[in-house]
């Protein structure tokens, strides 16, 4: 069984050598390239590659399936970029800002159409890949427009927040391992659990990455604290501090998210303790890894190819640490 | 033998019946269903569908590939309607002027995959659809970003002209008759000549497009003459005219091109005239026109089978006329 680490070294030279765009229009396909080149840890091909090895040597039709995700990945970024007005991505300008808008627009645009060619070269279960891949992303679509609705509301749920998080991010990583597994030929409970695995790590996943970008370690993340809190984001602690708190705590948050003293971070971190929000979210990382885990482990196959697979959410979602 | 008129009414009834698009989020949904409201005249998806009875008679998957080019067709739509920063579709405002940016991006990308969604449900040489349509929404794209870049640029090529239009509009077509030959089994000759008859029409209808803008009838147009003099676009004409004129002619032309007065229309009219440019449109439109119905005639099925689609030609370039 091929490790984490293994997977994305193959995956990243395989990608960055046979990556599908031609030499012309330079316009069109040098930012493509661009942005493909400020790499990331590839998670979502790599999570197809590793379902696929479950069942056996990791085939062709699997890694067509990677390549499709990956692109799909990156050119939901590019445009997530463009609506969310964001300046850099990995540290690098982004693709919009570097070359515009009409290239951040296009060259989105042909990489999902490329990632569909990808999963035009797939061997077996075409049909069921790309009704998987297109619903999931719909899916990704439908997230994105809720997650700029929100930022328009004052009344959002957990329940829609998690179900906007589940849209937006966790479905990609349950279909990648889906899609892994069916072009393999395992279609039935096996592929369902590995969704299901894929996509409550999703949300845990998330939901721990609002929780550090507040609380977080700095020096481990490599960035100041309370990006979030900066920028009037919705997540799953600000709602939360927003239905626990009483009267006097609800107009303290109002003012920060209206004001934004000096020491807004502080006073908003200190509020999300006080509401119990801090503690509260933790155990919904706890919640959702653990029906993660619950899944992966209900999976039929051997313990021991599983291995990678536990060891990628143990990274993931920092069980360790 | 269906007709242009049958098969439009037929389409547009069961397309606006049978929108893939769910209510909810209704700020993604509602202005999709919006766009798709505007109607146009479905030339896409009747080929496919002529192109379908030319073999057989009309099958679901035809109507399932009708379904995703007429989707494809109205993704590019908005998004080349937020690259051109168009305020106005068919007399209606344009998606992302009514709805905004987010909008713009968002339902065109969801419509992108809900037209290969519709592809995903189709039974038969499934692969080789989804080649030819990635392809062609690829080359589309391609297409696009030229017809940019040439804005910015003085010493476009009539063959550069050309490959673009082909890239922009002509594939369109071209991919609409040879997938509907293709979902009945039509791989060989008569699937490559529907596709060049598709292709060379759609070059010689965009060249009579440039032709009619400037000397068309206005009654007919049902608008003012002139619209891309003013605009300073590159058409056909305009380029024609700039590798012909002498170095008189050529300095108007750039006067008007930096200037602009209320006789700006009157005067490039003119100097079109002046330098055999309108007539030698008139001979490039018949040029692809004649290779467009050669290629038709060599389809191998009987005559009588393809009237509908040497009709629709007819019509589009107005060969009565």
């Amino acid at each position: 069984m091929h490790s984490f680490t293994d997977l994305a070294k193959s995956f990243e030279d395989r990608f960055s050598a046979s990556l599908p765009f031609p030499d012309a229009p330079g316009t069109l396909y040098d930012p493509c390239r661009y942005f493909m080149a400020l790499g990331g840890k590839r998670i979502r091909p790599v999570l197809c590659l590793m379902a696929n090895q479950l069942f056996d040597e990791i085939s062709n039709d699997a890694w067509h399936a990677a390549m499709g995700i990956e692109l799909l990945h990156n050119y939901t970024l590019i445009h997530d970029d463009i609506m969310d007005k964001a300046p850099l991505r990995r540290g690098q300008p982004t693709l919009h800002d570097k070359y515009g808008l009409t290239a951040g627009i296009l060259c989105g645009d042909v990489m999902c159409i490329y990632a569909y060619s990808e999963l035009g070269k797939i061997t077996k279960a075409m049909p069921q890949v790309i009704q998987l891949f297109s619903k999931t992303a719909i899916e990704i679509c439908e997230g994105q427009q809720l997650d700029m609705d929100f930022e328009r509301r004052s009344n959002v749920s957990i329940d829609e927040y998690i179900h906007m998080i589940t849209l937006k991010t966790s479905v990609l990583l349950a279909c990648s391992l889906k899609m892994g597994a069916m072009v393999s030929g395992a279609f039935g409970d096996n592929a369902n659990k590995l969704y299901a695995f894929g996509k409550n790590m999703g949300i845990a996943f998330q939901l721990q990455d609002d929780y550090l970008d507040a609380f977080g370690d700095t020096d481990k993340l490599g960035k100041q604290n309370g990006g979030d809190i900066k920028a009037n984001k919705k997540t799953y602690l600000l709602i939360k501090a927003l239905e626990n708190a009483d009267t006097a705590q609800r107009r303290s948050i109002e003012e920060l998210l209206h004001g934004g003293t000096d020491t807004k971070v502080q006073e908003m971190l200190s509020l999300y303790t006080q509401t119990g929000a801090d503690i509260q979210c933790r155990e919904a990382v706890a919640h959702y890894s653990t029906l993660a885990f619950n899944c992966l482990d209900e999976v039929a196959i051997p313990s021991k190819r599983k291995e990678p697979l536990f060891e990628l959410a143990d990274y993931l979602l920092m069980r360790d640490k």
